[in-house]
C-alpha cells in the first residue's frame, strides 16, 4: 500500500462486485440484473445520438431526465437528481448529510456498498439486526436516535431477502427522526412489488423533509450498463447535492437520452416487471416443491434456504451450479450460510437451473 | 438550506459550468471542446452497441479500455484507472490521499473546479500566485512543503493561459515532494501540445511514486458529451482507487465502448490536434493584428488581452459577442478582468470571431 493513501481508506476494504462471467451462455442469475431486454424506445434513442451530442458538454443537471421522472412521477425536477448509478447517490447522501466521524444506521443483512461507503468517508457504521423473519424492528427509529446515528439506510424491497416494509411504516421512521437523521429508503428493486398492494412513498416526498427514495433504471429498466440512477426527495435535500457535491457533469449525453427514453416508456417496464413477478411466482413454486424454503419476495430475486438433502449445503450448490454455467448468489455472512439469493430469470433460465436443482437432489 | 447539511457544505459555493446554450447556431468558444467531431470509429462502436451490453452491469474496472490506454501510452492496465470524466479522478485523488482538513495547494489562477472540490472534503486549499509571466514559481515545491500541503494540483498546459511547463521542472517538483505530497498534473489539454516539443510524462509515472497525470477524452478525443478521463500513475497510487474508493461501476457500458475506440484511432485524434494548432496559429495573428496581446499557447484556447480601443474592457466585449450569438469565457478573477479565454474553433467559427471584433475595434 502506497505510503500516501489516508489512514482510513488503508484499513478499509473495498466493495466486491458480484462475478461478470464474460461468456455468454451463462445463466446468470447472480447480479439482480432483468432478465428481459430494455425497451425498444432506448435502442431508437442510441440509433438518433449524433457525434455532435458526444463532441459538447452534457446538460450538468440531466435536465431532460429529471422532467421525465418528474412527470411519470407527479413530482417537479426540484425534486429529483439525476446520478451516475445508484452509487453515486448514496456517496452524494454520505458527503452532502454526515460529517467524518457521525454514524450511519442500517439494519442488517443488507446492501454490502453501505459499509464500504461508510468506511470511506470515515464513519461508524452501526448494523443493526432485522428480526428473524427480516422484518424491521419496529423501535428502528428509536435505535438510530440512541446511537445519534445521522444517515439511516434502508434497502426496501429488502435484499437479500425481497422482504417489502410498508410505506406507512417508513413514514414514521422517518417522522421519528426529524431533527435527528436522513432516512434513505433505497428503492433499487421497488419496480417489481405487485402494484396491487398500493406500495408509494413518492408522495411523501413533498411533506417529509428528511426522506430520500433512491431509484435506479438498473432493474425496473434493464439498464445496468447505463450506470444510471436518481434520488427522489423533498427540494431542499436535492438542491445542495445539485449545486454543491455532485461532480459538474455526473451524468455523460448518452446515458441521459437512453435513460430519458426508457423512463417515458413506462408501459414496457411495467409489462416486463408483470413477467418477472410470474417467473418468480413459478420459481418459488418449483424451489417449494424441491424442499426449498423460500420467502415471499416483493423483488426480483429470491432468498432460499438449502435443505439438508443437498449435500454440503448452499456453498456447495452453489459451487456445482456455477461449474453447470449458472451463476447464483452465496454469501459468507451470518444468517445466511445455508442460502443462496437466486435471481428471477427469463422462463427457460429458470427451467434450466431448477432441472440442475432437481438432478442434484 | 435544510438543516441536515453539513456544515462546510453549507458553507461553500459551489462550481458553476460553463455556459451550454441550447440553439444550434451559436459560435460556441467557451468550454474548450474540441471544435471537431470525434473519430467515426466512436459512431461505429455506438452502432455496436448491443441490448444485451445495456441490460448487463458494465466491467467493473472498464478493463479493455485501461488496455486499450496501456497500449497507446507503452504502460500497463495497473497504470490506468478509468474515471466518469477527469472530475471524478480529482474527487478520487483529494479522497485517498487527502485528510479531511489536510492541505491542498495550487499554484493560481487554476481550474476552478479545485478549490470547489477541497471545499467539499473540508480540505483548506492554498492557491500560490503564478508568476506574472504565468509561469510556475521556481520554488513551487518548497512552497507545498512549508505549507505541508498534501496533495499538489498543477494544471499542464496552463489554464487559462496555455502556458506549457517542461516535463523536466515537473519531475523536480515531484521528486522535491516525495514523502511529502501526492503531485496531480492535470493534462486534460496535452493533446493539443506540438509533438515537435517532445513533451512527454508518461514514462516518468514507472519510475515516481507520487506522481499522478490526469488525462481526459474530452478535448483531444472530441467526447466531452460521454464523461470518460482517466489517470495514469504508479501502480501503487492506481490500485488503491481501483479496488476501495471509485464508485463499484463508475464507467457505464457505452462509454467504455465508445472511448475504448476512440483511443484506438490514435491518428483520427492527432490530426484533430494537428488542425486545431494550425487554427490557434491563424486566430492568434488575427487577434494580434486587431492590438489583443496572446500569449503562446499550447492547448486547445488563447488567453487574449482586450486593448484599451475596445470600448468598455474584457467584460463589455464578451456580452457584444454574446448579443451576436458568439460565446467566449470572461473570468470575474483577479489578473483576468482585462482578458477573455477563447476556444479554438474551426475556420468558419474562428473568421466569425475576427470579423465580429473588427466590428468592434
Amino acid at each position: 500500500m502506497s505510503r500516501y493513501v489516508r489512514n482510513n481508506i488503508a484499513a478499509m476494504t473495498g466493495y466486491t462486485p458480484g462475478e461478470q462471467p464474460q461468456r455468454d451462455d451463462v445463466v446468470k442469475l447472480n447480479t439482480n440484473e432483468n432478465p428481459y431486454p430494455p425497451s425498444p424506445a432506448v435502442l431508437d434513442a442510441m440509433a438518433h445520438i449524433t457525434a455532435e451530442q458526444l463532441r459538447r458538454y452534457p446538460s450538468p443537471t440531466a435536465a431532460a431526465f429529471r422532467e421525465a421522472a418528474a412527470d411519470v412521477h407527479g413530482l417537479t425536477p426540484a425534486n429529483i437528481i439525476a446520478t451516475n448509478g445508484g452509487d453515486e447517490l448514496l456517496r452524494l447522501l454520505i458527503t452532502t448529510f454526515v460529517e467524518p466521524g457521525a454514524k450511519i444506521v442500517t439494519p442488517q443483512p443488507t446492501y454490502s456498498l453501505y459499509p464500504v461507503l461508510a468506511a470511506i468517508a470515515d464513519c461508524p457504521i452501526e448494523q443493526i439486526d432485522r428480526d428473524a423473519d427480516w422484518s424491521l424492528p419496529d423501535d428502528f427509529a428509536q435505535q438510530v436516535i440512541d446511537r445519534d446515528g445521522k444517515l439511516a439506510l434502508i434497502v426496501n424491497p429488502h435484499a437479500p431477502s425481497g422482504q417489502l416494509t410498508s410505506g406507512p411504516k417508513l413514514r414514521a421512521i422517518a417522522e421519528a427522526l426529524q431533527g435527528q437523521a436522513v432516512l434513505v429508503v433505497d428503492e433499487a428493486y421497488v419496480d417489481f412489488v405487485d402494484p396491487e398492494a398500493g406500495h408509494d412513498l413518492l408522495p411523501m416526498v413533498r411533506e417529509v423533509e428528511n426522506l430520500v427514495l433512491l431509484r435506479s433504471m438498473s432493474k425496473g429498466y434493464s439498464l445496468a450498463g447505463l450506470r444510471m440512477g436518481y434520488g427522489v426527495a423533498h427540494e431542499t435535500l436535492i438542491e445542495p447535492m445539485m449545486s454543491k457535491t455532485k461532480d459538474s457533469y455526473n451524468v455523460d449525453a448518452v446515458a441521459h437520452a437512453l435513460a430519458t427514453a426508457a423512463i417515458r416508456d413506462r408501459a414496457y417496464a411495467l409489462h416486463s416487471a408483470m413477467k418477472v413477478r410470474e417467473q418468480r411466482a413459478w420459481l418459488r413454486d418449483q424451489l417449494g416443491a424441491l424442499g426449498w424454503a423460500v420467502g415471499e419476495s416483493a423483488s426480483n430475486f429470491l432468498l432460499a434456504t438449502v435443505p439438508e438433502n443437498f449435500a454440503g449445503g448452499a456453498m456447495a450448490v452453489y459451487e456445482a451450479l456455477k461449474s453447470e454455467g449458472i451463476f447464483v448468489r452465496y454469501f459468507d455472512q451470518q444468517r445466511l450460510h445455508d442460502k443462496l439469493r437466486i435471481t428471477v430469470g427469463t422462463a427457460p433460465q429458470n427451467r434450466r437451473l431448477i432441472e440442475a436443482l432437481q438432478r442434484m437432489a
